[in-house]
């Protein structure tokens, strides 16, 4: 090998590193290519770029770069009822003799949201409670999985993994190049998300937050076993996800997005926060590519969060005007392309 | 700049990306000093370097590599009781009228610990509520620091930070460098222990995992708060240990390190997963520079463990006999390198 000077290996160095990690791709390309140009879109970029600049007042060390996202809704789609609630009325179909009572069956075989919600918090608990409870978290995730595989989302047929919103997926590895640490926290729940949010959206299990069920300790087969006791023991929305966050991240984020009164809390706690702080709803106005709805809908409601946004100065993110694509591109964003060959060649 | 080929490139990026991680230095200097050459030193660094050589048997991912550590006890001292009810005497003194009866009262004033263990757990949990309910966590968090900057242990006269043990800091660095996330799971409260894990240990706060008390949302002063409500509402300790790490982190450790009854859990679940998993208890056999204890002590006890070491193969370090150092080089260290020239050479 030949001999180099220190500064010829200085300048080497820095070349092989910035390629290692894609700076230079980050620098030169759009990273969110599935978002409209717009106020929107440049207000995340810059947001993002003032935080990691250490020449900026608004810079964060990395150490602090924390960003939280709700999963339903947020990172995915969760009409006409959350995926999570799909997979238990699956599961709940051929429920064990006494486990659901007569019209609540009927009503699950039925999908007669309606009926089942007439029944409250403890039918919605009976029917988790049949594939959520009396099993390991591993049998537990091992049947999620398959269901994945062979579940197919009632209205657009898709594999519910297949209903990940591509501009946040762009989102999330954005944030991870410029060194945030992405997490979820969602009211779903936690053994649930786990088994996908990895392949999904890059996010390790250890990144992923929501509600729990009771939890207990097995010695029955010999060896200790974690087995899940249904119920919840711990319900992540609302003021909860403030709490969840405090306990298990220990510090206050940068950056919330969510898209639900749920999710108020978090963002409120998040962007009350001294320095830069960046909160993000989505508003999911797409009748077309997804489904519209806001302030009247039983599930993911947005009310008082739509209130807040303006006066707290939170981006709303208006999914049919600043979104290009909505799932992957081969599903919805081709067309899209083809009748905007402006926007199509950024 | 002069134009290079590909390979010397590839050569220099090579050389830089070692020397930036200090791959040389682990590989030629001793990464655990303060340990004495034994079967026990040598094992734990043959767990670490096959469980990191891509060509081992044993080769684990890098993001399956977690170390779990206990703290009180395993990290830094606990006797003659643990730091965090130094603190919660200490505060609870001038306990406000009525918090505490006026036995309990007298008991704490006279730091009479039998009399206190008398009460049960009632007793402790009015103790541990007169500091640690009715406050914001940040409140609370800049309390605790004040305290440490001012306490001195009442055997030792050190600041309870300088107790911490030095062979452990090295092997918590040791385990890094290799790619180990590494975490903390205690049966102390989380909110105590991140105000001082990260300069101690180097662990921030989202890899301190303890017990819980309640918290509830405030927005009393206009803003949201997260205000401690005192008592457990989760106990990280025995079968809470797995259960925390479960919930927190969604997969089983490869290394699990301990010093109690209370940590026999959570080194079970760890070494019965498949793979290579390392098991690592320490025993307080110092009487000489530390404390003597094991079966009979009230707080820390090793009873069970010790029996289980033996059968599951778990590392049970001999204090007084495996470690050169127990605290800081400075404090007792130096004398011990003195005394025994030919392992102070090494």
């Amino acid at each position: 090998m030949r001999k180099h000077r220190f500064s010829d290996i200085a300048i080497l160095i820095s070349v092989g590193w910035l390629s290692l990690f894609g700076l230079p791709v980050l620098a030169l390309a759009d990273p969110l290519p599935s978002w409209q140009q717009g106020d929107h879109k440049n207000a995340i970029i810059d947001f993002v770029k003032t935080t990691t600049d250490p020449d900026s007042g608004d810079f964060v060390p990395q150490q602090q770069r924390i960003a939280v996202f709700d999963n339903d809704g947020t990172l995915w789609s969760e009409q006409p009822y959350y995926f999570q609630l799909a997979y238990a009325l699956d599961r709940a179909e051929n429920a064990p003799e006494g486990a659901l009572s007569e019209a609540l069956q009927a009503a699950v075989n039925d999908r007669d949201l309606a009926a089942i919600l007439e029944g409250g918090n403890q039918s919605l608990l009976d029917i988790v409670n049949v594939s959520h409870s009396g099993l390991t978290v591993d049998a537990f995730q091992n049947d999620v999985s398959a269901w994945l595989e062979e579940a197919r989302h009632p209205k657009t047929g898709l594999a519910y993994t297949e209903m990940v919103f591509q501009p946040m997926l762009e989102l999330l590895v954005y944030l991870r190049d410029a060194g945030y640490a992405t997490y979820i926290v969602s009211g779903g729940g936690v053994d649930f998300m786990r088994v996908f949010a990895e392949d999904a959206y890059g996010i390790p299990p250890q990144n992923v937050m929501g509600s729990t069920g009771k939890l207990e300790v097995s010695r029955e087969g010999g060896e200790l076993a974690l087995v899940k006791g249904g119920d919840i023991a711990g319900l992540d929305d609302g003021d909860g996800k403030p709490i969840t966050i405090q306990r298990t991240l220990g510090q206050r984020p940068i950056i919330a997005v969510g898209n639900s009164d749920g999710d108020v809390p978090m963002l409120t706690w998040t962007t009350e926060g001294d320095g830069p702080r960046l909160g993000v709803l989505i508003h999911h106005t797409d009748a077309a590519r997804e489904v519209a709805y806001d302030r009247e809908s039983a599930i993911g409601r947005l009310d008082q969060g739509l209130d807040e946004a303006e006066q707290r100065q939170w981006i709303l993110v208006d999914m049919a005007k600043d979104w290009r694509t909505v799932y992957d591109a081969t599903l919805d964003g081709q067309s899209r392309r083809e009748a905007d060959p402006q926007e199509a060649s950024q």
